[in-house]
């Protein structure tokens, strides 16, 4: 289980939201409100485009086993850095081990991926997972995590293509694959995957009972309401995040997103659509 | 803040109580219900004698920065060996930064020395108390903590011939240096040295509110209590520890040392005694 | 490519051999004399049985990525613990991330391997190769490494009951899925195994022109031709090493191991035979 | 021993001198063709301006204890930013602990300091150089090198007003300290110190044999020397850098700093002169 926010607006240093809010993602790494586990000490990432909408122009990624709470770099890099879209994660690792490779996000050419969750008993599954992955894709996978066996699943279904129908298929691949080893409800998690122009954020599991997700309300509408909040002042009319759980507790801020969604963000706007809900 | 475990008995392998008890040190590393901090993720460290009464024989470290939850090497390492007196120790930084030489235990030559609590404004004081250690010892200090400082004053002031005398001058060193900042209540502790013969431990604050110190229960009368605990049976008769906290919630197994005391623990047995009590 | 050695005799401090000789592996890892490139500075591992010829007994790990020059825990716990059987490497990586679980040696219940050198484009043959592997075994592969693959076929091919035979057809496997797949000589190395009873050490490449492997002369022998040479003397006259290079210069000391041959070391002693050479 | 450059110039990408030069800065960590020792894989750092001239503007710093060559996140961050003025450094540890708060460059508000060299026998000069320092600085001290002591000393002695006679002061001082205690020829090595404005590197020794130094040539003379050489385009025309050896091995592209000189080099160029030379 893992906490991790996404962020899509004008050019903001990541510190802001990673480190300076009341919630922030590195306060979160040592005390999580809503997390299954409190504390997600087992390494973090930072993953971020230098500029927006340039298509093919892949994010830099700075990922370490540290915990983010005492990471002197996280810090600095946070701080130095400006990105109008950036994923941050910390990792609160349930098997595989904790190392480098398995830090989110992880990439792929210009595209990024982060998961909270798990992928239920994936030692059982993953052989079959990593058969069904594209043979040219296969070393590309860097690292030992039920999240980027997926993530190159959904490439090898077409994410470039069609990421929300690649995602569904990925999933739905897992749930045939977990099926077939009698694995109960395989899948669970929330799921950020991006471009470099529009984020997609994915909240499912298998059994209808997901690990949160919200999304933050509209600048504009959250600055009228709180004129005279100052803080709130260093953020475009288009700023947006999404997030595992709220980066503070200011009311109306956070809006929930429901279970088996699929939010998009991208210069147009956040809007949702149904995802994986039974006909 | 920090826990820390010192054991003293027949050779046992540290993991009985790093890694296996209900509340082991890597447990309460992760969730401390004493702690001050919840979470002591920010380092850890083993030191162990590998054979006692034998004067002048050095203590071996093993120390890392990792969270003690999931170093895998010090699995592997409180596993494999075997030692008759040994210090366990997870940290949560005060402020020096994280790094192996300000992991606890410290040693020097055959002493090793571990602290739970922090001297209070140390960044004020730490010059004033780095002067007063002997220049001969000066270069030994690798790290940059108070519990490292305090460790080379108390060397200073002669721990190797008395300790409790050499740790009572050194304690009350700090409380006139503070004194003379104006730095309020200084000293916050819990202390462990040994020598590989004896372990003494240390409870005291100027503030006379320290931090929580246990030693466990006479074997024998624990084991008598219990016959049918075969996770007691173990323990050879003298086995004993020192801790900040309980390792499991057995009722009578941990008793609590008073404030202001000074515990002794060796072949003969635990005894403890009034230290720095006002007269 | 990297540099290894495997010790058998009487319970020995591995410093001796790791840290103190000449040409300690410490040293090497330094400054290889002998090895393809001079850094091997890519991690190290330390793998040892706590005692020899005990059945399914499994060994002891401690592995870091730092070199292994500077690693203080190293140089402790190779001070620190005897073992009449173990394991010794440091890597120069060839492609696969440097990360814990990518040191060797790898385990697997009670058996020990690891590997000087690399199989070619390993990127390309990686897939066939964990296609073969037994996919009860799948799951406890934890790195990404060309030689911790090959260990598991070899595991699949029935290392643990005829060791030699499964070296055979392991390497034979990647020489058939290398052809398949156009990748000129594909295997290179040396490659030790053991039960933690007898040490198998493997030189073969595809092109017959393999990495160096050295065993030490028989140390009696050794100890008659050099009567005043004091630290010779902390040797059992059983004691043996098969090493990548030379720990010393001492004329006499190691004999080089023929290309393709197997080197097997027990309490019987030392003996060599032909493997894989063309009939 | 250690390894260094800095630049100054329009923004660049430090990658471009760090990773992608002939001899770059990470190519020196693995192999130093003029260093005193070969490797430099005791950690590195970078340190950089995100602007120019602005005063009081404090540099970033990424520092890490993992060897340069295998670092993924230097690579990451190298390409990542640029700066108009940057320090990096690979270390090659002369005695004191590989950890990150000893890695080069050292920051003090916004200045920044780095060192190839060593003070000798610093063990025995340390007390009395913390000693000097100003206590009020006395506390900003993070580190335990040779390096850092002599930063702070400068500090002490007014390096933010007059950086040249500082330096000079310090190293003095120093010497003094070195007679006093009979250490030989204290003080070797170069000393790179910047405002985010102009950066000042000293060649200085005690024995007058100091370690090597370099400029390169006006990047105009360069261009028109080798006009086809499409490497050389992506600089502008004040571009310079000032290194402890050449990055390439073309011919006059290097000029070497004389002994016991100081370089200078802001918007208004290079220019350098005598330092510390005997009357």
């Amino acid at each position: 289980m893992c906490r991790w926010l996404a962020y899509s607006g004008e050019a903001l240093t990541p510190s802001t939201l990673v480190l300076e809010t009341q919630h922030s993602l590195v306060a979160q790494s040592l005390n999580s409100p809503l997390g299954k586990e409190t504390v997600n000490g087992d390494g973090f990432g930072l993953g971020w485009y230098p500029e927006r909408d340039v298509p093919g122009s892949a994010p830099a990624l700075f990922r370490s086993i540290e915990p983010a709470w005492y990471d002197e770099n996280l810090r600095e890099i946070a701080q130095s850095i400006e990105s109008p879209l950036f994923f941050a994660h910390v990792r609160a690792a349930a098997g595989p081990p904790i190392q480098q490779t398995n830090c989110h996000p992880f990439r792929h050419e210009n595209w990024m991926f982060m998961h909270n969750g798990a992928l239920r008993q994936f030692d059982l599954m993953r052989r079959d997972m990593l058969l069904e992955v594209d043979p040219a894709l296969f070393s590309s996978i860097r690292g030992t995590t039920d999240s980027e066996a997926l993530f190159y699943l959904a490439l090898t279904y077409g994410l470039k293509v069609d990421p929300i129908a690649a995602m569904a298929r990925a999933i739905r691949e897992v749930e045939r694959i977990g099926a077939a080893l009698s694995v109960p409800n395989p899948v669970q998690g929330t799921f950020a995957v991006s471009n470099g122009m529009t984020i997609w954020a994915f909240r499912y599991s298998t059994a209808h009972a997901s690990r949160t997700l919200f999304h933050s309300e509209d600048m504009e509408t959250l600055q009228a309401t709180y004129p005279d909040l100052d803080r709130l002042r260093i953020f475009d009319a288009g700023a947006r995040v999404i997030v595992s759980e709220p980066l503070s507790d200011l009311p109306g801020a956070f809006i929930e997103v429901p279970e088996s969604t699929v939010s998009v963000l991208d210069r147009d706007g956040y809007r949702q659509e149904a995802f994986l809900r039974a006909a």
